[in-house]
Order: C-alpha cells, then structure tokens, then sequence
C-alpha cells in the first residue's frame, strides 16, 4: 500500500515495478533507472525479481527493448578492434541440442578473410554451450582477458572466449535472477540479453540462428520469428548489419550431442565429412556472415567460399591455430582419443519397424544432462566424456531391434535415469512423415 | 533456462513459480511449501518476490486462498482466550480516510458483554490505522505482550494491540515484501494476510467492514463484493461465523481525518453525539457483531443494545478502562486538550456556489499523509496532532468561499503541498447528486 503512496516525485522502484504490472510502457529514462540502479546495487534482487515477473508477464515494446538493449551494452565495456582491418562478424544461436555450429563456422569464415570475435555462453537446461564443447579440449582456456582475446583475434582471425566481467556487467546479474525466478523465457528479455552481448564484442555484423522446434527455446513457429524481428530490429536500430535464419530444431543438428563427441563431429565437418544437415547449415551460415560482412557479394559466393575453406583444409588449419593460441592440445583434429571418453556404451533400440516420425528434442537434450552433459545449478561440474549418437533422423525407415541411440556414460543410476526418458522420446509410424526442410526462413535478409 | 531442467522431482521454487507464471493451480503441499520455506528462509527474498506477481497477475482460486490464509494462520500461534466465556468478536475494515469505527464498536461491544480481542495494523499509504490512532492518547501502549493481551481482555472485554511477532509471522514477512514489490492490491493476497491474523485471535466470529469508492483500496464495487466474497467464504470454510459489510468510502468517514483529531470524534459518537455516517456505521457493526456472537437473537436487536450502551455511558466508561489497562490518560475522554495537536490552521474554501457532488477521497488521505500525518516508509515517524476536518459531505449544498476543510498543520512546506492536492481534491456541481447508502451490501449475512 505503501507503493500507491506518490508523496516525493523522485523515481523509485515500487512505482515502476507498479508501472509495468498495470501494463505501462517505460520511457528510455525509466528502463536506464532500473537497470543501472540494479547493477549498482541500489534496486534490490526482490525489486527486480517483481519487476523482471511483470515485464515476463506484460512485455516490452520494441522501443523499451532497444532502450534495456543499449543500456545494459554501455552498463560494461564494448571491446574496440580498431587494429584489427578486416570486418568483424559473429554468429548467434538461440540454442538447441548437438548445436555445435560455432566450432566449424568460426575457422571457415577466419579462413576466408574475416574477424570472429566471438563471446559465447555455456549450456543451460536441455542446451549445450560453445564454452563447454571447447572446454572438453585439453587445455583449452575461454577464460582469456580482453587484451588476450584483442590479440588472439589479431593473430588467427577468430577467438572464442566466455563473458568477462567487463562485458554487459547488467546482462549477467539479471540473467542470473531471471534464471532463478522462472523469467527467463520471454521474447524481449532474450532480445536484450543476447544482443547486450554481442554488440559489446565490437562486431559490425551479425548472423542470428534462431532455432524453433521440440528442442528449441522457442517451440513454436511464430514465436521463434517474433524473436527473429526483434533481435534484427534492434540490431539494425544500432546500425549493425544483421539477419536471421529460422532453423529446424524438431530433432538434433547432427548425429551427435556431448561435448567431446561434438568437438569430433566439428572436425569432420572441417574435413569435409560429416552429417549432411550439420555441414549444410554451418556452410549457410559462413556464407551470409561473408556477405554481411561483404567479403562476397552474394550469399551465393559466399557458400562456394565456405566450401572451398573446408575443401582446401584452410578452415581445419585456423582451427588448429586457434585451439594453439588459447592454450589446448591442437593434436585433437587428428587424434580424438585424446579428448575425454565415456567408459561404457549402451543402446536404445527401436521397439518396432516403421519410419522416425519425430522426437521430443528437448528431452534428447535432458537425458544428456542427466547423464552427466549439462547442469542443474551453474556450479555444476559438466562431464565432457558422456554423450549420445543419433542413428536416426526425421523420415528414416527402420526396423525393430535397430539402433536408435548410442548411450556412452560413465554412471550405472544416471543410465537408467536416461534411458527411461530416451525410449519414450522417439515417435515411430507407419507411414514417411513430410520432409521439412532445415532453414525455414530468412528473417531481414 | 535452468529452471525448465527438471532433472530431480523434489519441489523447487524455481518450478512452482513457473507454474503460476503458466496459470498453473497450485496444490495445498505446494502453498505450504512456498509459505513455509520462505518465513525459514529457505526460499530467498527474490523467488518469493517473482511468486508474489505471478500470484498477483494470474490469481488465486478459491481453494488456494483457502491454503494460503490456513498455512499462514499455522505459521505462528493462535490466542488461547479459554479463560474468557463469552464468546470473542472482531471486526475488519479493508481501510479508508477517517475510519475511526474500531475505537468506538469495540467498547460498545464489549459493553454489551462480548469479549472484542483486536489485533489491528498500522496506516499505510492513504489510509489510517488503529494503533496510530489509539498512539495519539499519551501513554497507550499497543505493543502489548500475549500474556497482557490476553489479561487486559479478561480485565475489560477488549484489548487492541499491534501484529507480535507470534501472530503469523509468515504474513508479517510476506506483507513487507509485497509493500516493497508493489503486490499488495491483489483479493486473494489481501484476503489471506487479512484473515491469518484476524483467525489468529482466536474468535469465533468476525464482522468484515469492505470499503469501495474513490478512497477504498478496491474502488470498484465488483472488486470490493468478490473480496468480500472470498473472505467470508475464507472464515466460514475454517468454522467462523463472519458477514461483510460494503460501505461508501466515496468521501472520509465522519467529519475528521488525523489521529489525535479521530481520538475526539470516536469519543463524540461514544457520548452519543458525533456525526450521523459515523454513528450509524459503528452502531451496524456493533450490531451485527452482537448479532453473530449470540448476544442478540436478531441484528435489530443488537441494534438497540448498542445504542443503549453509548446512551448509558458504558460505552465510553468500557474505553476508558482499556485506556488505563494499556498505561493510557483516559482523562483525554473529558479533556482533549491531553492530545497532541497542530500548532496552526488553515482553510480551503469553495471555489464557485454549488453542490459537492464528489470528493478525490485518496488523495484526500494522501494530504494527511503530506501533513506528516502518515507514511511514505513504514520506519517513518507519524505527527499525531495534524489533521483535516471536513466541513461539507457529498450532496451539500455550499455558497463560493464557504469553508471547505480546516487543515491543522506544523510545517508550511508541507501545508503547501498538501493545499496542492486538497483544492483540486473536491467536484463540485450545479445540481444535487443522487444520494447514496453508507452501507451498500450485506454479504454472508
């Protein structure tokens, strides 16, 4: 009752927390209040928990996400590359499961002439983070400074590091409540969150993934395209060149999940093997970060560069130099057993014959992190040998006893845990269901 | 995204605030999971924070407001008055400006031989509250020990006291919270808060005051009849006898608005003069009081019983004996210059001739509040002696420059203010609006 009590005309929290759960919209003055005040500490956790819930449950305009976009991107530090010549682009995904694109599009785009500074995240929930693929190379350090990651950059044309304290000190305190008060799911916080960060990287141009599917944040169609807009609204408002690919995420990219396994399939795509749709769809991406980027002219040209980066082993080779400068053992492009392994193996097996109609891919994702791959708290430790191999995809035919999915853990009770929840994850029917195709739509382009 | 992982099946926080972020009925396990692991501070501030708006945006059912206002009760003790044989009575009023009724019915009643065991709050925002009132009187103690609540009950037949930290503490914790989180305008929140502490007393029945108008927490009928509504539903489900009474909070209640200034008119009504809103309110509540805890056989009776009471003088002689049982000067019954009281006075007179069709009453209370005559923080010191009379109620007709209200005041900074809003606070219009009841509805009865 206190809160409906305006006696002062200063700005205060209660109001705005009020403000927004009657469904106002914030001036950019009001959103700059919030945020700052927050990071501060001048607005307690409770306070923003109120308001984060309102916002989740109200929403945002465009303009109020452009306004929370820039402010949390000034709350830090935006890394300048002013030495390095060639442009600077990176490539975003909203997540999903056996996403592992950043480690093979990264060396080709290097390769072909542009810089990729790329700051990821780890994963959360049924998704698997960048940080912790690379991690699962020996030696491998996403923990660089600025400066290191200023100079790796210089020297390889690609660095991929974890965020700094330096970088959207705002985006990581309020992410880390959203992710503790159920307000993580909502299309402008995400916006903010994501495009907070890497506008920091100092980039001039951005290629988006947003994922839509049963293993995607975003499970429905119009909602992962909503997303889309906004996030290529807002970047283009800061006068980034920006698109997005809607791409399919009703089963996983590739036919691995884990970590080590996902940095092995990488490779094989930057050989130029590799399952068709992961190699298909990071060649898409390269190409248009080569054409925002206007390395080519086309998105077209851009896919032949992409392709003759990986024919020519040039992409695998900055991959090589990349691992060397953030300190891991480069040797893994050719020897996987050098990367940590699981000690035993399992099988799920089709109960009967017919055709992979579809898959709860989110829970693809959950089985892997109950098997140890993915985290409950963020102190949780990641167990980088445990993974799953799809056998598999959307339309196959098969018959019953086949192998679906290869199970490769180390804990007994975490087996049957996952177990359980894979066997009831694939849908069989009689009849070959429609081919969709892997990117839906481009957003922007 | 954490929060969506549901690895383990123990109850999280984190989940059940998702789920009534999705409209998700809570279980009565769940409400006391959150209410519980949040008064032991097992559940941090700003999940408890998030729960609250995703409550006050998606509701509560009637079965969880059942759950809530239970384990809220259960959270602390409940008063014993075993040794007192009549039965005990209270009454509540969702709050309003000038609402002095609870200093006149409780004597009235526990004259008339019930026993009135009050456990009251503070004011807030625009509102006044008992114990600030029955502070004006030098000396009245309100923070009295169970024990002495307890004895001062059996001594007189009332005692009015403030929340202890054994009466639902869990109400205590979640109330402050809500006042800072901007939650606290919500039925079923209300409700629950409300009815914890008032089952806490240990009565057997209780008469709910339901104020709507302009100067009510819930200003539209429908509001104020639904939480009328749920609460009397709330009481009869755990075996009290309870009724509601809607009435007008459209303009002040009575002629006076402040503390020490409501002390004199509540002691008026008790010599049987006062003005008439005010009379007939304490006696229908008193009456209805009587009516429920058995003294009376019918409402029309209690009527007269409590009219006997003021005109017999044991009315006002019952409160001067509480006065003296809680260490208070009850010679202020005879001499109100014992009170505090503003050092000047000013007036607002009437723009233009006319009828006063309508008062702002809020901001009415908001005034005293700018007075010093309220709260903006809980911890902020209340100046007993200002204060507002009324001189015009709606309906009466006025010449230009007559005297509108005479405000008592210490500081001419805030007198500005307060002047401010008191001049644009009063409509006034060429025809005599339609008259209006005080008490508007009976619910439950």
């Amino acid at each position: 009752m206190l809160g409906s009590l305006s006696i002062s005309k200063r700005m205060r929290a209660v109001d705005l927390i009020r403000k927004k759960r009657d469904s106002g919209e914030h001036t950019r003055e009001e959103i700059a209040y919030v945020v700052n005040s927050y990071t501060k500490g001048d607005i307690p956790d409770y306070q923003m928990a109120a308001w984060l819930m309102a916002v989740w449950l109200r929403g945002l305009s465009y303009a109020e996400i452009g306004a929370l976009t820039e402010v949390m991107l000034h709350s830090g530090e935006v890394v300048d590359h002013a030495e390095v010549r060639a442009k600077k682009v990176d490539k975003h995904s909203t997540g999903g499961v056996g996403d592992k694109t950043s480690l093979i599009l990264a060396p080709i785009v290097a390769a072909g002439g542009l810089a990729v500074p790329m700051i990821s995240g780890r994963g959360l929930g049924h998704t698997g983070g960048t940080l912790d693929k690379l991690e699962a190379i020996p030696g491998f350090n996403t923990a660089l400074t600025l400066a290191d990651f200023r100079r790796v950059l210089r020297e390889c044309g690609m660095s991929l590091i974890g965020q700094t304290a330096e970088i959207a000190p705002a985006d990581k305190k309020i992410y880390a409540l959203r992710d503790a008060t159920s307000t993580v799911e909502n299309i402008g916080l995400i916006c903010a969150s994501i495009m907070s960060k890497k506008l920091a990287e100092g980039i001039d141009a951005l290629v988006l993934d947003v994922k839509t599917g049963s293993g995607a944040f975003m499970e429905k169609e119009e909602d992962a395209i909503r997303l889309a807009e906004i996030m290529v609204d807002t970047a283009k408002r800061m006068g980034k060149k920006c698109v997005a690919l809607l791409t399919d995420m009703d089963q996983p990219l590739g036919r691995m999940a884990g970590h080590a396994n996902e940095v092995v399939e990488s490779i094989e795509v930057l050989k130029g093997k590799g399952p068709e749709d992961l190699r298909e769809l990071s060649v898409e991406l390269s190409a248009w970060m080569f054409y925002l980027g206007e390395r080519t002219k086309s998105v077209e040209e851009g896919r032949r560069l992409a392709q003759e980066m990986i024919a020519s082993g040039k992409a695998l080779e900055r991959f090589r130099e990349c691992i060397r400068l953030q300190g891991g053992d480069a040797r893994v492009t050719e020897d996987a057993s050098l990367l940590p392994v699981a000690k035993n193996k399992a099988e799920i097996t089709s109960p009967r014959s017919g055709y992979l109609v579809g898959t709860a891919c989110r829970d693809l994702g959950i089985a892997l992190a109950m098997l140890g791959g993915g985290r409950e708290k963020k102190e949780d430790q990641i167990d980088h040998g445990v993974g799953l191999e799809f056998h598999k995809r959307i339309g196959d035919r098969m018959q019953a006893g086949e192998k679906l999915v290869t199970i490769q853990y180390n804990s007994d009770a975490k087996l049957a845990e996952a177990k359980e929840l894979l066997g009831a994850s694939f849908a069989i029917g009689t009849e070959a269901p429609k081919g969709r195709p892997l990117i839906r739509r481009i957003i922007g382009g």
